[in-house]
């Protein structure tokens, strides 16, 4: 394909600009911009190239973190990861997934990935357990139709929609000041966009603007119409249609999003009773960009992306808000047993016993001494939070069996040598704190 | 403690150091020499901070790999991670590992935690597979003593070593030339030496050491030799001491490592029979460093400092090798099961139904089309290396099931659609390739 090269090095020289950029630690916004340019060079590369993205904005670096905040990053990302991949995602990149559209026809159907995109973030969302979250969806087509129809003029069109999008902190007094005042819009105008863009609901707004005389005369918000119910028909087949708000103040990266955008936000509770929940601020964000990169498609096909990023560092810091209001202890270590020794001369037998249960994959620490405390070895265990105890005493050794401890309950029950892994296993696949 | 700020901004500056050299792609000698002052800074910030430390160098970036490859780099960082876990190491950065080392009465017991480190170095190389390995172990006392034995004076230590170190790579008359020729060691002197370096056994050869007139006078050799007995005596329990090699011409990293020092090669077959296995190079390495920190404790404490770095991106590089010699597939999602349809007009169904299998934790894809052609998404799954294919028809629908194919087999069974989660799991938790 001409000219394929010259992409490549764009892609590439592109790549480094969005590298070089993390680690100047740039604002997250010019990151999103500069990432959704290099996706829309990639996508140009060619169909195979077309796939769904997934980005994870992640922290620039690690190192100011303890172990306790490096535990929780790993939850974190365990759940993410573990939802991309149950949706069958490949990891492309760190930290990039790509869900594969290798349909052998070549043509793909509108909304079912941006549908499985959105049932994405809302698994995600809900497995962290942050409180209750909401996913505003609009569409740039129907923003494109409704500044039209309104009598924005095409060059104020961005400046407007950075305006509009200010509506989730402003109120709409302040956001038409704005709009007026400081960016010359007419006032009747202003008023115009004021009766759409303070709406949001279900499925129900978007069959009211379908039927709405002026916007139903726009040929692109017809058609952004139709995608949004489309995209509703599939979220209420995936179960997440209550999670999802059409919100026409919705109006972010519009530079390069060409369809369909969406918005996380966690809900605090409302102030008064009665009152809707307000937004705290996104913890994901993503939309469509097609249009541009069907023009390098040999047959003229459109070329499917769709980008969602998740703001990673801002979970981190809710995620362990949480867990320190919670006062739950977050473990910094996966240990499930301790091998101990009850009394000296015993470090010969702990380092046997600590090794068969290694081998047997059980995840097992012992105290580098060699004649430890009994009760040491206890509060270890205590502040490392593991579970169980495997204690070795001289009259076990002659009897054959181990002492396996609770930590939390205390109790300890002698268990046959032959028999203590699989003790071990049971007890700890058990819920935790019962072991 | 005064000076525990200096301390501090020598610790960060250190770790930026670091940072800069992975990002400018020095070489790994050098970064592990930096990465080792480090943690040699780190310690000195007090006891609790004088853990056991493990240093994963990690390629220095991404974008290079294919999916393929980052299937593979994926499954070797579970390998590693996984037997860190297995021992109890929490994550302090990454890719550092930390072992605690919370013995409440403050000293540990020498060769414990080296013993473990070493075993942790076997566990790991045994489970990528990545055929025999060996891992030769010294001790900087041991070499210390044996060159003041032999008359090397003080001022040539290290270019001495430098030069007993290429043993692996070069005859002993070579390193002897170098020695003699060019670092101007006397001849005499450089035989006596020749005639401990070359060798490397088992225990028994610490043992025939330790008989040795003239090392036996050395009290820093006996203090070596000594530790290494009971390092081998730890091993053995470990059932890892078929695996070290106790190697006199091992003199690496001496520049920091206070005490025992390894190093983990892999074998090639001998090229003719009776041939002893050759080294092809390192994939690990590590020592332990803390006479110098000890300085720093109030209470005169040694604090302990093991390092271990193992070289991932050449342990990717003989993986992937591997797996492309024995033409295994590598897959680059986890999909377990694809939903298909047999008819046109059951998008709806396909979806509700791959809803429900996300929703049960099931990793499941369908195609971005609303009426493939079965024969398209069976290749689909032929292609990923998806096992099974939950298919829809008209009739089953009506009759309450679903078509469950294996792909390898080509077998298919109605399982009723109350069933299929169960089925599902229990037949992709059986060997690969039997579901």
């Amino acid at each position: 394909m001409a000219g394929r090269e010259t992409l490549e090095e764009l892609v590439r020289l592109q790549g480094e600009r969005v590298r070089g950029l993390k680690q100047q630690k740039a604002s997250t916004e010019q990151i999103e911009e500069e990432v959704a340019k290099l996706l829309k060079l990639k996508a140009q590369l060619g169909p195979d190239e077309g796939k769904h993205k997934f980005v994870l904005k992640t922290p620039k670096g690690t190192r100011d973190y303890s172990p306790r905040q490096m535990a929780v990053r790993e939850k974190v990302f365990d759940v993410i990861i573990g939802c991309f991949k149950r949706h069958g995602a490949e990891v492309i990149d760190t930290p990039v997934f790509e869900l594969k559209d290798f349909d052998i026809a070549g043509q793909f159907d509108p909304m079912i990935p941006d549908a499985e995109c959105l049932k994405i973030m809302c698994e995600i969302l809900s497995s962290l357990q942050i409180g209750d979250f909401l996913v505003k969806v609009n569409d740039r087509r129907i923003l494109d139709g409704l500044f039209a129809i309104c009598g924005v003029p095409d060059t104020k069109f961005r400046t407007i929609c950075s305006s509009v999008d200010k509506l989730d902190k402003m109120s709409w007094e302040e956001v038409k000041n704005e709009m007026v005042g400081e960016k010359g819009l007419a006032p009747e105008v202003a008023d115009r966009i004021g009766d759409y863009v303070q709406q949001h609901g279900g499925v129900s707004l978007v069959e009211q603007l379908l039927q709405d005389p002026k916007l139903s005369q726009n040929k692109q918000a017809l058609e952004g119409l139709g995608d949004l119910k489309l995209l509703f028909e599939y979220l209420t087949l995936f179960g997440v249609a209550d999670k999802i708000s059409f919100d026409l103040s919705l109006a972010r990266g519009l530079d390069y999003y060409t369809g369909v955008i969406y918005e996380a936000v966690l809900l605090q509770p409302p102030a008064q009773a009665g009152e809707e929940p307000l937004g705290v601020g996104s913890v994901a964000a993503g939309g469509r960009y097609d249009g541009l990169v069907g023009m390098f498609d040999p047959k003229g096909r459109k070329v499917p992306c769709v980008g969602l990023s998740i703001g990673v560092e801002r979970i981190f810091s809710i995620v362990e808000q949480r867990l320190e209001a919670l006062e739950e202890k977050v473990r910094t270590t996966e240990t499930q047993v301790l091998v101990a020794s009850a009394q000296k001369k015993l470090l010969e037998e702990r380092l046997k016993l600590v090794s068969e249960l290694w081998d047997a994959g059980i995840k097992a620490e012992l105290l580098y001494k060699k004649n430890p405390k009994l009760l040491n070895q206890l509060q270890y265990c205590e502040e490392a939070g593991i579970p169980l105890v495997a204690i070795i005493g001289e009259q076990e050794l002659k009897d054959g069996v181990v002492k396996l401890r609770s930590v939390t309950s205390r109790e300890e029950v002698d268990v046959r040598r032959e028999d203590l892994v699989e003790e071990i296993k049971r007890r700890t696949s058990q819920p935790s704190c019962t072991c």
